[in-house]
């Protein structure tokens, strides 16, 4: 095996050429494999088709030196890549009675019995390994030929994770593959755009030429990650540039790593040992979704209001009819009640609001379609803010809730709570 | 060009391979493409290397007739796509004074001025097309020979979908490319596993040989797709095959494409005029969120309560204390007290509230993390349902959504509500 082998992943399945899902195993594996120092090099998604699993997979074999699959490894009609492969590569199939045993007892648990189109499940390579699934019938495979790795996984995500955890990750360990780590640092930054960040980074990049910098952009957030060409530079000249580049960045740094704003505000606010509580309109219940993603939100988010119409804001929200009438529901002064409401009303330290139209109906000539107003209400002071975004519903949402939620972080850094510099994880 | 083009698409970004995204361009294009009759046959991902695009690009353009690529178009100094593919091709690029002229009035439009670095985006083909960026600087690029086409389209969301769209939907249909329409037909179903719907579907697959099955499975919906071996079978055909799958899957069937379980739900309480209020302790927000991602919320759903601590269940949502006391807030007892008091306080005419254990931690002998109770509150009764998940703190908040929508669903419909077939679109 070379010094840097070449990872190729293969995933089959129509569902992800036909718009059905996104191809979250690459996603998945690309994690794993770049923390681990083996990256992925390329990829490709194959149609369930005999013929293209063929030559995909050939074409891969002979050009890479580890080739994972994913999918097609079923019982159903669809399920072709054990055969496919196995022909392309010359390779027999043996009938394997463990498998079947494995199966079997897996329908008996379920007071079921073992259909007979799981039998082909139960085949392995004659001179390779089972790699055993633990959630479901499809066993994945691992095989060894003239110095390059083939590892064949199920397709749904529940029975690939604990076997690519528990078996290959161990497997290529044992084979001296995984030692070498890469060298890189995320960092997210919040409330500047794209070529804004890479305008504010230009410093760095013109004293570090071996630096590689690669950007990715979500709702708002503009992620960083710094690496290095060909290996020119260590971890710990990365981390030095890192902490040059959060200097620079100044308020808009919001953590090494890739944590969700939610959790750098829940962070401080425990730091604080303060709670919170949220009235959101526009946003839905998102907002509220965003915090309690996080285990542990429950000693910091005492819960929230969707307060969708005018009536649930003046009954659970407190917010006053007066401020309706005058201002409409979407106003900063409309915001500025909900968050000191909720935060009165459910007896929290702090309190955070949205309200605004997300569309696409709506609007008027003040506030258009895409105008959010936030409030916050917070033991030293009451404050509100506007914010204007295009898109569809589901980005204005989005969008709102990170403008939410870093503006929540500015205004907790501002009132000099101790910042929050990352969770621990370089991801 | 052949009666059936080869479409492949090239997904250029490091960030596809280091798990920092999912590809969802290629999901996008997929849905796209395959509902106007021109399918992906081949995707792949290739890393920011020189190198790789030369020859990853070569390699597509030799056995495709269509070849689109996304990313590697912007400004900064990972975009590489537009010189190498050129290189590849043995294209020449020329400087086209309209697009520095676009990009400069997009600046001018926010105060600034154009950077240097953004030259190098205002090159095109000698002897191709323009696409305009209406939403960045990036333009794409078309470009016709041999009768091959190659689109490059940049890497955003926002700027590559409106793109897509306007411009090269229209001028694949130009050329004659998107006549022929795919016959498919997507159904979904939720309440029982995959192998249970494909034994269901037994009796169909006997009959049809020429009928194409896939299974897509996420949080407890199953999805079908039933499409034609080599065109065999019409629309009609497989519509009426569908009608038969309909009435084999009984209740477990959801609707005709892929609806989302609260739009199904929506839909049913707009039918009957009705409103609905949430209260939801473990799913955090997560239910309230997947009504108000729908356009047309409003005229159902009021509002919810996210009773993330006992006192906002007491106080916000009138769940007795002694309950609590006597029964824990994660038990049937109070989901149901849960259900009535958010329809009480809210003065809607429905109620649904989710309470249970999402972990990582919590939970008891009794009742242990997955524990998920429900509650349901209608004009013709109350009931509760309890349900039980492994996976994740996301995994079991996804699950528990799913599960609460499910019996919604059947309830409305065991109470003779009309049945909700189709959102009237195909996906």
């Amino acid at each position: 095996m070379s010094k840097n082998p070449i990872v190729e992943v293969i995933n089959f399945g129509d569902e992800l050429l036909v718009g059905i899902r996104d191809n979250s195993h690459l996603t998945y594996l690309g994690a794993q494999l770049s923390r681990c120092g083996l990256p992925i090099l390329r990829s490709r998604v194959i149609t369930d088709s005999a013929s293209e699993i063929r030559k995909a997979f050939l074409d891969a074999w002979e050009h890479s030196d580890v080739v994972i699959t994913t999918g097609g490894l079923g019982p159903t009609s669809d399920d072709m890549t054990r055969e496919n492969v196995a022909e392309a590569l010359g390779a027999t199939l043996v009938f394997e009675p463990e498998i079947e045993a494995s199966i079997k007892a897996r329908f008996e648990l379920i007071g079921r019995t073992m259909a007979e189109h799981h039998r082909k499940q139960c085949y392995r390579f004659a001179d390779g390994e089972v790699l055993h699934n633990e959630r479901g019938t499809a066993p994945g495979m691992a095989f060894q030929r003239d110095g390059k790795l083939l590892i064949m996984l199920p397709g749904p995500s529940h029975e690939l994770k604990p076997m690519f955890e528990k078996q290959v990750i161990p497997w290529l360990k044992s084979l001296g593959m995984l030692c070498k780590e890469d060298a890189y640092l995320q960092i997210r930054t919040c409330g500047a755009g794209e070529s804004a960040v890479e305008e504010t980074m230009q410093p760095i990049i013109e004293a570090h030429p071996s630096l590689n910098l690669a950007f990715c952009v979500h709702y708002g957030i503009v992620d960083i990650r710094l690496s290095s060409r060909d290996n020119l530079l260590g971890m710990e000249q990365i981390e030095a540039i890192g902490q040059e580049a959060r200097e620079l960045l100044g308020e808009d740094f919001v953590c090494f790593g890739r944590c969700s704003l939610a959790k750098v505000v829940l962070h401080e606010l425990r730091a604080l040992d303060r709670s919170l509580a949220i009235a959101e309109s526009c946003t839905g219940g998102l907002l509220c979704d965003s915090f309690t993603n996080l285990a542990g939100a429950s000693k910091v988010f005492v819960g929230g209001v969707v307060c969708y119409s005018n009536d649930v804001k003046v009954s659970q929200v407190g917010v006053p009819e007066s401020i309706l009438e005058q201002h409409g529901a979407v106003s900063p002064e409309c915001a500025i009640a909900m968050a000191s409401g909720i935060s009165e009303g459910l007896s929290s330290d702090y309190g955070l609001s949205v309200t605004g139209f997300a569309g696409p109906d709506g609007g008027d000539e003040k506030n258009p379609v895409g105008t959010i107003h936030l409030g916050y209400h917070s033991p030293v002071g009451v404050w509100c803010k506007s914010v204007r975004y295009t898109g569809g519903r589901l980005d204005v949402k989005a969008r709102a809730v990170h403008a939410a939620l870093d503006w929540m972080r500015r205004k907790l850094r501002e009132n000099k709570v101790e910042e929050f510099l990352s969770c621990g994880e370089r991801d």
